[in-house]
């Protein structure tokens, strides 16, 4: 049974679980480095536990120093949230080998869906389209044998990567013959896996995800697709669901190789299922994400279905027992980020004045506060913005209006809220004709 | 047709009401007093008229102040939000008058429903069940022989009050000797009006209303009921939407009533019925009132349906194209005032330091922000906390964390936040065995 739990994070995100966790009855624990002791995570456990100075390597990614914590607090069960531990294999193995529960999938289907080419195996096998590409990792023979064969443009990726790391696009042989030594010289140092595989490169593609639920005795549901096309450098921006760019017969089809793909690996817990979308329609299986992602929240507000409680249900051994998921409307997430919108670099500082917007089909998660100082150390999302409307049109409209509303602002401190904006506006987000370049171009 | 709204109120409700306006593409302009230069709902709006001093009678409540910001703004609709002139027909009169649009009823059923002896006639007329009593108002001859007739206790009701306003209870006929004489004059000086009527007094009984839209060309429909039982000196504190307290027949049955009353009054836009529920589970008319209600985000967060923005299209003329309203889970509202829980005496103030709550299922309307002044001039209310759930034991779940995460403090300034989790906390609340006295019975 889970009575108390440790959140092995920090930001909106250890807020977002601490509420789920109050709502459940559940005790609640945080973990912070000495640069949070004011983060709003902190002030709403029922406990909290220093674990170490402001560089996430000596506190949020110390496993050992994470261990302690949970001892102390005497927790029994660890929401690792999103990046930081929470796909980390290693740290699954040891808090389940410590007899406290992970809240989140076992350490091996972690490795599985963590390396890219045994996952590309898997859904192969299951019979999901791959972006064409080479047969597993790549030598330079093979690499222009490869690109010979499925034509340039073509994408050098990092096994070990993900969440766009690791990705290099090559135009012809010069430029691979150049390239694929440096890739596999980076993907060492980055990820300690120099394995590297080719990938022909698609032309503005959309991407498109599904949210799944698997408990642990083989049931898994989907809860819908999400598009989050609007990124900027592989980082997804805005999110929405459902996506207008599918058909029920699409959705269908990759909900159901969302589902398939889960179950042929053994699934436990929510997890998201990636795929990218050409230009006509077709789709390819890209990556699965173990952890509660980002943008869940859009998948709450059309569904009403709480994902992070089904989590803790799951790894508390509960069935999954949702008869059937209902959609009702339309949802958009907005990234908050403490950072200039012209270079995308972050601007901490002290927030001055808060103004969170409100209303009708309007949630707002965030951990920041008048007065809270956003630290220089970590990633700068501050506060996610979701917005809900019946139909994509309203939910746009509401959402400008909502943007217009949030006021952060203190010396330094920049945000994208009207980068947001003015993406919402273009006719492309309007239509739907929006592709993870479009953020580029439109810079341009 | 409408291009700009001037919005004839202050706080919450006007931002409120701002919020969809801006959501529709129309303009907004602000009025307000000179106790209200910094609220909320001054900054949003696109343009904002100084209307008179902090008190209400020479600006909120002033008609000719509030025609010449019409016109000096150029506004072609009006929409009164509610309390000061909201259901005033000479307003409504005077507005229509000068070719300004009014965004409620027409003045004459603002008439009808105000005269709460008159609402009843028609009520019977239609068959609605009505707390047994007078027929119609009474001297004290009358009074005596219908109390006999309907058994003591009684309430005397002033025929132009309303909210809880100019109710006296009676419980032998000394005492209605005595009071009978008294409540006619302060009913002549409260309201103008001296006329009271007797009504056999209802044991701890639960407060039901139905909310309705009714376009121009005869269509009204439900959005379904709210119970307000929690109320303190008959002022509403928490509103849920659904009641747990009727089944699916009675449900049906308090709708009908509802549509057919509004029917046959030719009513317009967005409205109320209320009705009083015994122990025994009958219903019985007790008002309508001709304006959107404090407590109407219950039924916007179960339906997914803006109620304003329907009084908006009501108003210029548009079809209720409503198909079918389809209604998800559970949702409550809490009324957070700037007020001592001991003794509900307002406590303005200057807010410190403030923490909305947020995540999913919470929605926050409010006016206020850190460093906002609470004025002590208008109503004690300053935010409205709405939460949504699944089922009632989620929503109420999800409610104490909500209000637990809730943070509004200042110098002076108390709030009833502690309060609203006591209430919530109770095991009658839990079971639905709250009831209009409850508040009262609890405090002893």
């Amino acid at each position: 049974m889970i009575k108390k739990v440790l959140i092995a994070n920090r930001g909106e995100i250890a807020v977002r679980v601490i509420r789920t966790c109050k709502e459940m009855g559940l005790k609640t624990v945080s973990i912070y480095s000495e640069a949070d002791r004011d983060c709003m995570h902190v002030k709403l456990a029922d406990k909290s536990v220093c674990i170490g100075p402001a560089e996430a390597s000596k506190s949020y990614l110390d496993i050992p120093r994470i261990m302690s914590a949970i001892e102390v607090s005497d927790a029994d069960a660890v929401h690792p949230g999103y990046g930081f531990l929470a796909e980390n294999p290693r740290f699954a193995e040891i808090v389940s080998a410590s007899n406290k529960i992970f809240i989140g999938p076992p350490s091996h289907v972690l490795e599985l869906i963590g390396d890219k080419i045994m996952s590309k195996e898997v859904a192969k096998k299951v019979g999901i389209p791959l972006v064409p590409g080479s047969d597993g990792c790549v030598d330079i023979k093979e690499a222009i044998d490869t690109a010979n064969r499925i034509g340039y443009p073509v994408v050098i990726k990092a096994s070990a990567g993900g969440g766009g790391r690791g990705i290099r696009v090559v135009r012809n042989e010069k430029e691979l013959r150049e390239k694929l030594p440096l890739a596999i010289e980076e993907a060492k140092v980055a990820f300690g896996d120099g394995r590297v595989y080719i990938e022909k490169y698609l032309i503005n593609p959309k991407h498109i995800e599904v949210q799944v639920l698997a408990d642990k005795y083989g049931h898994v549901i989907s809860l819908g697709e999400r598009e989050c096309s609007i990124q900027r450098r592989n980082q997804k921006l805005i999110e929405e669901a459902p996506s207008i760019s599918i058909d029920e017969v699409q959705r269908k089809q990759i909900e159901e190789a969302a589902v398939e793909f889960c179950k042929a690996i053994g699934y436990e817990g929510a997890g998201t299922v990636e795929f990218l979308m050409d230009q006509d329609g077709k789709f390819y299986f890209m990556e699965m994400n173990g952890r509660i992602q980002v943008e869940h929240p859009v998948t709450e507000m059309i569904t009403g279905i709480d994902i992070v409680k089904w989590q803790i249900k799951i790894a508390r051994g509960e069935r999954l027992n949702i008869k059937s998921v209902e959609r009702r409307g339309f949802a958009i997430e907005f990234r908050i980020n403490a950072e200039d919108p012209n270079n995308f670099m972050p601007t901490p500082g002290k927030i001055e004045e808060l103004y969170l917007p409100g209303g009708f089909g309007v949630r707002v998660d965030t951990h920041i506060y008048c007065g809270y100082a956003v630290p220089p150390y970590y990633d700068s999302l501050i506060a996610k913005l979701i917005v809900w409307g019946e139909d994509r049109k309203s939910v746009i409209r509401r959402a400008k209006r909502a943007l217009e509303e949030f006021v952060i602002s203190g010396q330094g401190l920049k945000t994208n809220i009207d980068f947001h904006r003015r993406v919402i506006s273009t006719r492309e987000f309007a239509e739907g004709k929006h592709h993870i370049k479009f953020i580029e171009e439109m810079m341009v």
